[in-house]
């Protein structure tokens, strides 16, 4: 039976991709030698890593001014670095608080400096994106997280902002266009739309390097990744290989506009089938709902347990809610096709005709 | 033509290895999901991880007393998160310089605390281990790095010492066996004998834990991942994965004690020849030759690129060394077999017939 990989991520890459990545590992591109055992020093990966780069600025229409990094250590190691690296007492930064994720980041960021949380939307289980609030002019940066797994909810709109915007994007970057304008910083986990778990793209631009004044640990500065094109110790090889494999799909497969396009026709084959169906209820406001995780709940809690045996049964994996908040969570990145999303709206009829 | 890894890392790993790694790209024991698209807080996953930490446990002898941590960011990360998370101001830690990798962990303690360099073997280019040193009584730890994989030098004997030893192991952990005790905290970057590039080994005692009063990031604290199992966030799913299989591989093997006999057997071939052979000159002082990475040069440099184009004839790749001090270095760990570093020797031995 076809599983339909639904999980929030790590989670589903294109099949072809597999296919790719499988063949490197046995044989990187017929030299005889495995994506695993090669130097990062050898040209075939300083290849890779070129190429890996090149789409990601090609994909974002990223110009000059911004750098493009390969790191490790996820998001959360981003939730420390960005102030690290960006905060200089006694400025002081702002962050929407839009869910557990935004949360961890202002914790972290709390150990350097001073920050200033402008709006939370914790009052109603994170079920929308703050919007009312006014962003100081002095702020040193803005932080966002742009998409919001847990509760399933995104920004479909930028805040106005006079400082510059810094987005944890890990879990929709790539998955509609982008005007980089507006940010200074963009980071994210690969392991959503970008490729498997294992590595962190930092976006950065020029002019917010080098800007405090704290001693920093050398793996832990931006500008020495910036001045060793991400290769200052052995970068996780294979995790960048295969986000090449992903972004040349992605990129074959028309772009972001494509990409956005497509998300947009999954998305609404979801929420449909949870508006008009009389057992669901969607989680998160309309406006703000999400395009890459789709959060709902049974309106008769007791029967979510029947109802996950139902997509067990029809090969939907994953989809099962974020352990802090139950219900049920559809997560349609990229690399899912329109007929699995199908695929569980028809679970959903058909569990409404045998238990409505 | 059967090509013949000597790359210092990444590097060479079992050919069955990468065909169970590429296996599990397609399908993991056919579950009909890719190892790169399942959750980290699968069962699947979380198998594969306890299976990972048993393998390292029982390949090392650890008592219950010792954590295993899968983290990421390289021996690189952990220059800095050992002084972080074990030197309390005013104490002292102490080091030994026996090459690049050390000064670049003694440089980034600097941040924290107080270092004192006991020994160091610049004096002759890195050529052996520094042995005539007193550990102060009373400093924090005293920290090594076991094998030197650039000028070729590997401790043969661990250092007197009361204060407890940390130790960078990431080019000869799981190369022989090892006496934990003296140990309180060894780290290793995966990409020599442990596995693909992309995941660090720690593992360090209970009593080390928590015993610094600085604030410290979430993810930069070792108690986080201790407390969570690595799976504070998303650990690198993949290269834990084939870590796992290449334990499993060694363990079949025979374990520590039968791949350290190998791996004698291995750099008596390369070092026999190295001495009998006019024209080439090892570097390392003999008592401290590497087992994993023999390092020599031509008696007449001008020879070097002729014997690369010879290595390279006969399917030796990444014999080079490194970039800075060129020369020859042969790296030989855990999965190159006798038969390759027979060829290695073959093509000296042909060298000095055709040039000497």
């Amino acid at each position: 039976m076809k599983k339909h990989n639904f999980s929030a991520g790590p989670s589903i890459l294109p099949r072809q991709v597999f296919e790719q990545a499988a063949a490197g590992v046995l044989d990187l591109s017929g030299s005889g030698l495995s994506i695993l055992e090669i130097s990062h020093r050898s040209n075939a990966f300083e290849e890779i890593l070129d190429s890996t780069k090149q789409l990601v600025r090609s994909l974002l229409k990223l110009s000059d001014s911004y750098h493009v990094l390969f790191l490790s250590g996820g998001a959360s190691s981003q939730f420390f670095m960005v102030p690290m690296n960006l905060l200089n007492p006694p400025e002081t930064a702002c962050y929407i608080d839009s869910g557990a994720w935004s949360l961890k980041a202002i914790k972290e960021a709390g150990h350097f400096g001073k920050i200033s949380v402008l709006a939370s939307s914790k009052d109603r289980q994170y079920a929308y994106i703050p919007k009312k609030y006014t962003v100081p002019d002095m702020a040193t940066y803005l932080h966002i997280t742009s998409n919001n797994t847990i509760s399933g909810t995104q920004y479909h709109q930028w805040p106005e902002s006079k400082p510059v915007l810094v987005a944890d994007m890990s879990s929709d970057i790539f998955s509609r266009p982008l005007d980089i304008k507006p940010f200074g910083l963009i980071y994210a986990g690969a392991q959503k739309n970008m490729g498997p778990a294992g590595t962190t793209l930092v976006i950065i631009r020029d002019d917010l390097l080098g800007r405090v004044s704290r001693e920093i640990p050398t793996m832990l500065n931006y500008q020495t990744h910036v001045s060793k094109n991400s290769m200052f110790n052995t970068p996780p090889v294979f995790p960048i290989y295969v986000t090449m494999l992903n972004l040349q799909w992605l990129h074959k497969q028309g772009g972001l506009e494509a990409a956005g396009r497509r998300n947009q026709e999954k998305a609404r084959i979801i929420y449909d089938e949870v508006d008009r169906n009389s057992m669901f209820l969607g989680l998160a406001d309309a406006e703000d709902r999400s395009l890459m995780n789709a959060t709902f709940v049974l309106k008769d809690s007791a029967l979510e347990s029947d109802f996950l045996e139902a997509c067990s049964a029809a090969g939907c994996e994953g989809v099962k809610g974020h352990r802090s908040i139950g219900g049920i969570r559809a997560s349609i990145y990229n690399a899912m096709g329109k007929e699995s999303v199908s695929v569980l709206a028809d679970v959903m009829k058909e569990f409404e005709q045998k238990f409505g």
